[in-house]
């Protein structure tokens, strides 16, 4: 993965057609076989990102969609630091491999250093602000008064459905117990593979007239 | 309605001006004589505008906002295409004619083609971010957990109240049940005219210092 | 203070550097001594701004904020006319002067001259959605529907967390009820001072982690 590559080229509308090409391209593929549905979980961190840390939430992040989504999936992480140009560039590089789920973690606070949401202004063609505002109320409800200060949105990007999550598992459950239900049908209105969800942990909603 | 010639010229602060003065024109009109709030519904759709269907959505919101609105009121109803520029011409042009409450219908989702949001960020002097919070919380308590992929939101053009709605006659229920309390307030706010609920399925609320 | 030599000057992001460092020097105090936390309430209104009538709502968020937060803090007080710039001068202003706390009061509704948003949207680094999202779902909460007319917000701009109340007291109480929790710990994490909660009436949250 060319991460470095496109870091120079993100962020303009332009570029983000040549990454919907790249779509095209891997759904076309010259094999004609049935491809797994792909998943990337992005982890926003300065430190993490120049290993003075191991990177927790990643992990902890695709075990829990493993757990959430019934679906064989494709699943691959990748670390960058808290900087609008790489968490931009990531982001349409998963985009491009036809990644149909990019979660992110990290980044959405006040502080100075937290651009996820930047980001995310950046890279996507539609903000979806009904995510962020469950997953505030859904952390505020169990408790966490200090969910408001969580910026976290998610947004569409070609047929990639993007979603930045917490780090901590605990609060990575809550999210999704909140916002799964309506990911897979997200992922088909955009053009994405047909996800199930896994019945023991989370009731997957499909309007019938759709 | 000239909806074509507005196409060209919406969607900047100096047009709408030229509205603003359109709708002080039609207040101060020659006649003197009591003028029916006006309120329009614009369905947007490609295919119901292109008459590959039955645009099922335009009369039903008609009949429950008729159901809803005690005031009399003369209703417009009208069919764009998923078009940011003949939405915003749609919306210019009813703003245009003194239209008190603009409602939408359709264009609100993730897909490419869902632009309703896009062109109201455009046309939109002020956005009104509750009215789409609410109207997501609502829909999520009758439980449906796709509501967080409307993009649904209202904001204000001159001295018309623009709101999206769904397009289902329940799920619009839904939503007028939740902000319908606080449209007529709001409208008197922007300098509309005085609309009255209908109490047998409505509370409108006017607080007592306004 | 000179809030009008400061309004032609505000609002871009070089400026807003000469405020960080206006900050940075009030930290590094020559004389050393221990600085008690800055709090500051803006009066928006241009009516209360030219005397017409008294400010009552500035007053009574101070008082409030007297009684939630335990940390003995200076506060100050200033009132502008409902224009955008003043508006930003004012918290650019105050943000210098190494305010931790910003509130405003006023300006946040659907009419003509409400500029507040518009204000913070252009003087604050980050804006924190999830501070409207809750004051609103508060408000209504306790049963005033028009609460999704108030477009109140919360930000950053350099160490300073700037949040809209609304104007009675017993109004701000019920937002303060519910934002005030998160409050310290996100002056915390945006370098500004240590602020403890009157447990009396409000149960200040920091996390474990943190």
């Amino acid at each position: 993965m060319s991460i470095a590559s496109m870091t120079q080229s993100c962020g303009c509308g332009v570029n983000w057609l040549v990454s919907r090409e790249g779509v095209a391209d891997i759904h076309s593929s010259a094999d004609g076989g049935s491809v797994k549905p792909k998943i990337a979980v992005i982890t926003i961190s300065d430190r993490a990102s120049r290993g003075e840390y191991e990177d927790r939430s990643g992990p902890a992040i695709e075990e829990v969609l493993r757990e959430y989504i019934a679906t064989e999936c494709d699943y691959q992480r990748h670390m960058v630091p808290d900087e609008v140009d790489q968490i931009v560039g990531a982001i349409v590089e998963f985009s491009a491999q036809g990644c149909a789920l990019i979660c992110t973690t990290g980044g959405t606070g006040p502080t100075l250093r937290d651009v996820t949401p930047e980001a995310m202004a950046q890279v996507c063609e539609k903000m979806m602000p009904g995510f962020g505002e469950l997953m505030r109320t859904a952390s505020l409800a169990v408790g966490v008064p200090t969910a408001i200060l969580s910026r976290q949105t998610a947004g569409i990007i070609g047929n990639s459905l993007v979603v930045n999550l917490p780090g901590k598992p605990a609060s990575v459950k809550v999210c999704l117990d909140a916002i799964m239900p309506a990911i897979p049908y997200c992922i088909d209105l955009i053009g994405g593979p047909y996800l199930e969800g896994n019945p023991e942990v989370v009731q997957v909603f499909r309007p019938k007239k759709a």
